[in-house]
């Protein structure tokens, strides 16, 4: 397996990349990733020009994100299930989104062990989205793979998040539906799970419905579709539904894509599948400039522990917030202070 | 009633309104409330003067929040809860978040029949929080009023939204205890209100528990106690609960008050009461940094004007989201803009 190339300081030819990844090279992806990924100025350049240059070619896919408590077995249910679409022809790419995993140089989900039948299929490309510690990063990153795998022709694009810090909100911000892995005993398990999970899922998918668990697995189920009645809908016009799975006996994955091909027709009919694309394009962009503006603004080292000592009075009631703001904006060398009414 | 003096061009004096409202007269409150809500550049300086000079002296009441669905009686139950406690011997405050309602001058709630009874009671003080139509404002001017109340001698504040926008979340972020109102038909009623309304809430009240709705009401209690089984509580430690109320007929409402009391008695002891209060102020802060850098950066029209038309090409998928912001950032005037690396 040649799919992870490091990066080198060799100047990359973007027209001769994008024209490679056009026409689906795995190797020719795989660099592109990197070049996305990595930190160095001119790389950022190029991978824009790369970006720029694909950009026709994206958006067809259809962007399935998974999240589910841990030992819910997100990673087998995404093998059996690539697996599944790879063999009905689909060119299936597989993202993960970890905002605690560091970058580790090839290393697929941290662990070389996992998704080993899936990486052995010539239609699916697997890859972690290793982060540099921040969310900004995880998401900007992200959808900027997710784009290049597009322009690479896959067609089914599965974002698996580990659901730590906002990662979920960040990969229902990116996907057209959303799949919410648990196991039996419903609430129980939900427990475990963040506030207001089951608001962004479009399907809550109860596994390992095999052998002994299998009785229980469809008490679950029922459970939860009672539970999703209270609960309003994260897609307008589709109702989430519950449903078992097991991925050891492969039942109940045919449903899963049945359902989620249900899912885009309706949602294709009504519109709300473009207006989604459209607004998640518009939020991301909307949330990068709120970024930028607080990223420049706490450059300053000086600004940013003014604003903790700040923070630290506000909280101890000795200043409103409105004075802690006018001291923060005052200390500042920004030119436009001195006009900003606070 | 005099309770809302009209705001004039007169110098206020600082020192003198800050030893009335300290006094607890209901007079130099309304006045304070209304410098605070003033948008005049020299009020504005005043109010945060009065403001200052009452701040070790705020911090000591309860704060609850009530929302709940259209009908669900919200008034009603203020009414009579409050009452309820002026007998008690508390000093009761009202206030509402309406980001709806335009300023009104002096009308209650923008209807001067409502809470007639509440409005009579000498420990109690009812008012409006008018917005001038941006949530920023909501927050901002309902904070600081409601530390004018506590400054006052106010013990129990009751903050009233009517579930516009992200007005609950609003809300949550600067209560203690956070109070949703329902009727009958738990789900059903539910359907109508918005997305993660349950993980706010500490108690859910079914409202009109009276006459031939009581067995209902009770039915209904029952199955959001089901339902809150599957949600994570919106405060450590604190399972929410559910339980009926007739504000009509006065039962449930001395049950309120006692779950209310053994929250409080819970999250001192955790220290969870304090932390949050503590978080409360911090994020307030937080959000009003970024709130006013996104101010700053807009307040040139041509910028504004300059971002729609970038976020539509993103939304149309012409340009990628960071061409987009180096666009945006590159057409500032700002100083720094050729030093930063997008």
């Amino acid at each position: 397996m040649k799919k992870f190339v490091k990066q080198t300081d060799t100047p990359v030819d973007v027209e001769a990349l994008a024209r490679d990844i056009l026409t689906g090279s795995r190797i020719a992806l795989a660099r592109g990733i990197t070049l996305i990924e990595s930190q160095r100025a001119n790389h950022h350049e190029q991978a824009q020009k790369l970006l720029q240059s694909v950009l026709p070619h994206t958006g067809s896919s259809l962007r399935i994100g998974i999240t589910g408590v841990p030992g819910a077995g997100k990673s087998t249910f995404i093998e059996a299930f690539g697996k599944m679409l790879c063999d009905a022809g689909f060119h299936v790419a597989v993202l993960a989104i970890d905002p605690t995993s560091s970058r580790s140089g090839g290393s697929i989900l941290g662990d070389k062990t996992r998704m080993e039948q899936l990486v052995k299929e010539p239609h699916a490309f697997v890859r972690p989205s290793p982060t540099s510690g921040t969310l900004g990063g995880v998401h900007k990153k992200s959808r900027e793979t997710m784009l290049l795998c597009e322009a690479a022709g896959y067609d089914v694009i599965l974002i698996e998040t580990v659901g730590v810090g906002q990662s979920e909100t960040t990969v229902r911000g990116m996907t057209d539906f959303f799949l919410l892995l648990t196991l039996t005993g419903a609430g129980d398990e939900l427990q475990g799970m963040k506030k207001g999970i089951m608001e962004l899922t479009d399907a809550i998918i109860v596994h390992k419905a095999d052998g002994a668990n299998e009785s229980f697995a469809k008490k679950t189920v029922s459970e939860y579709k009672q539970i999703l009645h209270f609960i309003q809908p994260a897609t307008d016009g589709w109702t989430p539904r519950a449903l078992p799975v097991s991925s050891y006996q492969q039942t109940g994955l045919d449903e899963v894509w049945s359902m989620i091909q249900e899912f885009q027709q309706v949602t294709m009919k009504s519109g709300q599948f473009t207006t989604r694309r459209a607004n998640q394009q518009r939020e991301w962009f909307q949330q990068s400039v709120t970024d930028e503006l607080v990223r420049r603004f706490f450059a300053d080292g000086e600004k940013k522990k003014h604003m903790k000592e700040l923070e630290q009075q506000v909280a101890d009631a000795k200043l409103t917030v409105e004075q802690a703001l006018a001291k923060l904006f005052t200390s500042s060398h920004d030119e436009k202070s001195d006009t900003i009414q606070l």
